[in-house]
């Protein structure tokens, strides 16, 4: 056992751990493409009470999680202020929004990419009108995830004309953010299918390539979720970390998800756990300061006790993770694996200060053979965290 | 039937059609990690002479196709001039070339990022001597392969250094382009994993969000291989219209894959035959006027005699899409019901000329229910492309 | 051009083509885990009615697909009532029956694995019940599909007790048929996940093993599904011949899927079309004679017309690749390939008759390498395949 | 912590653990489908005593792992005494056997089902002279992995013909051993794909499903391996239940997979790591009584030094997984939430002893809402299984 054994205190969380939760995860009321609810409504009033008592630092909400859609304005009105009496009583933050563009028939060709140009334009009003009151709620991160931009057959959809309205919507919002002095960016939210059989920016990559041709690219950058990399077979520690060297990770989804299928939404850690474990330690030693947000579905076959002891497990999974990263980096034999690995090597550039390609040997002039030899001991190394991952060191 | 039936001389290759082959593909002598080769090395003059016989346009290599590894001045002036003098005889041209950064032991751990930084100065360096070579035999693009790239355990490698080394290489190898004077422009390929268990920029997406990051962008694309997207179960045809649409598809390769598994390299369109259909489409209608390159690899169970005709199959496959795809456009029964499902209604912009998003109705304003309600028709218009797919109608 | 070139009468669904369909599949009213429902309920007579027009053989359901879940007696009568009548109008057979053991919050752990003994027993009354009502109509085929039998997490259930309860609960059900005189035959219906993480018997293969340890394993063969074991990456052509080889395609359930994801449950050929036209070649050259099911959904984006529209573009698909198929078998070019091939070849004995083990050569004798050499022409025997499949011969 | 902390002796590995590792595994010389050997030959022998040395109980092998193929008698001779040699000198023993039937050329289209019967005879013969020398060496266990047979495209093999084929190969060989009396017992390992497009018998459902037709189904059983199953994106620990409870866990490979894809062979734990747990859990509370057999591959970027520490790596995380399992199912805390999630209710038959399904309670009378609330617990219990996988309990 190191000195880094885990205090308990350690893994209580707390606000300042910035962990929040969507309003729509421990509310799901586990409808499923074959079954039926198997959990009453949750008013989102307990759902911040509750989370506020498990330690959470703040909740995120769809406009129809708060305010079912098609309310009229007194009720829209007394949905909101019965909300914000409840963060003010618990002290809940809201740091991130989002709007509902999939569940209504509306949106079944898409929303700021329907073939349909009304449903575009109401797409683009209801994030407008729910910008405002992101804005007045203080989130300054808004979130689009587009799960039914997209098609199921090739036919369906001229993708490259997609791609301009999926532009036209984001420079559209990104223009009435800075008219309106709201300071919000968004986080584009990527994901490879389901609902559709195939999504428009499937993956981190693609969104950060959409990012580019964007009219306003600094303010708009990605949110994405463990399950859905993960549903392409990615690594989502690699997704993360060329999000976060690209400037763009803004937001985190934390979920699990078992490999290739449906998209399972488990507990933060339930999926692949040694991904999870180095997940932690990048955005940890990364300096990531944004939310660690759980979006995630408790298991349809609990009730609401369960529910809770879903919700607290993300974070108790998390933390736990992030002790056993600490321990990692902390151990001197891992530091002497990591100087076998040549880890640090890879910082140092690869031609000196002051070189040009000029002064690379020339191909005949290097022992390849010689160089090939060598060993990396990533294997020892990965043992070294697995030990450390299982407590065992 | 239709009257755009195919005529035989339709389907026979021609060099106008831009048909290349790897030297790697018909040469490659099918040794698998379970199995020893079943097939003799072949003479790169006599895939020239065969290639150019069954109508292809050119052929493009790695530096030790051509040039076995570790071959001395002599021996490699006496590789080249053969193959010039075949090609002069033929008529073939080698419009793209590449480097072998991934078969020789110095580059177990990469080529660009990997940890030792002497495999990395190493490899830059055979990159710029293939160059020389490139630009010798007027070839336009430059294939960036990092198969290498990457690593099968998350301790091994600290991403963001890698994806900082990647640039630097890149970056590099521009520089030495224009200082050249050479007119190149370089293609990065993405694969998601084998031989490494996750490689770095797995997607054409990570690509394209990659290359926004580098020192000259504009000289810098992608060549999309339909297997290397599908062993991540993306959509090959919407990846190659978001590329199309980032104005970064500079050279492609056609091939077949069965789904996610292990990379196959099938003839183009032994896999998913829908998508290959709509890929062909795509690429017509979209003007794409690269090459249309196989990057292939002839069963295993083939001698020779196969390898050619399976060479064959893959411009035949190509030259029967391409003319289901035009008969499937022209037909007026299509163009239908394209109307519709609204195929065209998304090319028009979301907001009117002169429009803000003040001009757009207020959500309450609309009838939700109503747009809801309409269909798109998006199963009977795939259902008319399956038929010209088939040849039915 | 074949001589075989479809004329237009042979795509004109016959009820002799033994197409049939779940009242659930042109029923199924869109609602997905993002959304609600897009269509209105459709009364089942409808669906007989429209099924039959477009050629249809017959319909299949569950118990709860006719009537609703907890209908009292009259109401219950009524309902069976009127579907009758309208089976007796159009002629229409109900060949095949099944139990809703997945949509109600009881099952929501399963229904014959439920680690509540209660819902197991209620689960197995539930089956008896609407057995009686599958012996009244005449089906002779009842399908299991044990969709809620599973978990999500390793820890919630003992799987060998699991697969002990589903033996009981099949060998009651049998023994039930058995003192009716039902003369009812049980085809289980294998899939992977979804929406279970894990459900069990996730494979052709896994049924048919399970099969072997029943009490009567001749009363009991599988209905495979197109989409299910493609969600394992499994290739559904060698499924279904390994359970004909078995003797238990008891009935078969088509559909179409795009690789490794959620359940698309597309229409027949729109997911993997080489796979689905060997598929129906099988089928067709085997002799089966069971029916030809579709269970498949409508797209969400379809409004009736469009459903009504899918629903015949699955038979025709099916008998436009039955007539590709043909063609294929009777090319006489198709013939001398597969001599090369050696396909019939392997219908020889290994040993002839009357030979023994001792009666092979010794492993010295062999010139492994000569025989290595020989090539097997897959691959043009292949590229004829997809001619005859692109209607090209 | 709890009190089942491990002690430091318990993770030495001992011959009585039944550590077993495969000639070809610590034997591998790195060459992958892209890139060439990257570590010299090993010899058998020296396996054999570093293996020893780090506590394995034995060795297993392919005929052509310990004498290279086509060796003449004089050279096989010397091959088997040398091992012979230094198995009596470490006391290693080898309890299982295999035949290399895929790395030569002549099995390209496979051995027991290619489609040149020649090669058919031939596979069986070499399978026969290698039961003799595994009769001589003690092996109890043969297994077959049957690699090569299969095809990558759909008209190359008549499915049905090569599961005859296959039968009667199998059938042959079972009569082999018993004429010989050898006691020898014959495991088959499904494999999805990789080498060929699709295999036989991609599954352990499959392979359970084909013994059941054999001439002698009590003598087969199966060797399923970890990456092997979850490249189907499959349970193994739901697979391995179903072989025990068929009573067909002959054998076991253990190993690392990361998801579908490519067959990785990593440390047994080293991929999901969650599954891992639970199938150790398994075997161990199972009583399976057999090997515990990696089939790995040390990385392509490790030196002898890292072949031998990873040899290490899959005894020591087996070890500690099993310890993990043990505390898991010692602790009080998950003794309760096992109860409220009623794991051991799914034990107790459905019918009471001399109940019939007369017994049951008639489908109107059960109050399924009411069964349907209760909650199971299960994301609390599987959280219970992740601290003490952690070492957090």
């Amino acid at each position: 056992m190191s000195d880094l054994t885990p205090q308990p205190s350690d893994l209580t969380p707390q606000p300042s751990d910035h962990f929040t939760f969507g309003l729509w995860t421990v509310g799901w009321q586990a409808r499923d493409p074959f079954g039926d609810a198997t959990r009453p409504p949750l008013d989102p009033v307990e759902s911040v009470e509750r989370l506020s008592e498990l330690g959470a630092y703040g909740v995120t909400f769809h406009d129809d999680d708060l305010i079912p859609f098609g309310s009229d304005d007194a009720a829209r009105t007394q949905h909101i202020d019965r909300f914000k009496a409840a963060l003010a009583r618990t002290g809940m933050q809201v740091p991130m929004m989002t709007t509902n563009l999939f569940s209504h028939p509306i949106f079944k060709d898409g929303a700021f990419t329907s073939n349909d140009r009304q449903v575009r334009r109401y797409a683009i009003a209801k994030v407008m009108r729910n910008l405002d009151l992101a804005a007045d709620l203080g989130a300054s991160i808004y979130v689009m995830w587009g799960g039914r931009e997209g098609a199921e057959v090739d036919s369906a959809k001229d993708i490259r004309a997609a791609l301009d309205r999926y532009k036209e919507a984001v420079d559209v919002l990104c223009q009435y953010v800075i008219d309106q002095g709201y300071g919000i960016r968004f986080a584009l939210e990527p994901k490879p299918n389901e609902p559709r059989g195939d999504i428009l920016l499937p993956t981190v990559g693609h969104g950060l390539g959409f990012i580019e041709q964007l009219q306003y690219p600094d303010m708009v950058g990605l949110n994405p979720e463990v399950g859905h990399e993960q549903m392409s077979g990615l690594n989502f520690m690699h997704g993360i970390a060329q999000a976060l060297w690209s400037g763009k990770l803004f937001h985190i989804d934390l979920n699990g998800q078992r490999g290739i299928k449906y998209d399972q939404d488990l507990v933060f850690g339930h999926g692949d756990l040694i991904n999870a474990f180095f997940l932690v330690d990048l955005l940890e030693s990364a300096g990531y300061d944004g939310m660690r947000h759980f979006d995630y579905k408790p298991l349809r076959t609990e009730d609401m006790d369960g529910v809770w002891a879903s919700a607290a497990s993300n974070m108790r999974t998390y933390l736990l993770l992030r002790e056993r990263a600490a321990s990692f980096r902390a151990d001197p034999k891992v530091q002497e694996a990591m100087e076998r690995s040549r880890i640090a090597e890879l910082r140092q550039p690869t031609l000196a200060p002051g070189e040009t390609y000029r002064d690379l040997p020339a191909v005949d002039e290097v022992d390849a053979d010689a160089i090939g030899e060598a060993g990396y001991g990533f294997v020892a190394l990965q043992q070294l965290a697995i030990d450390h991952l299982l407590g065992a060191r």
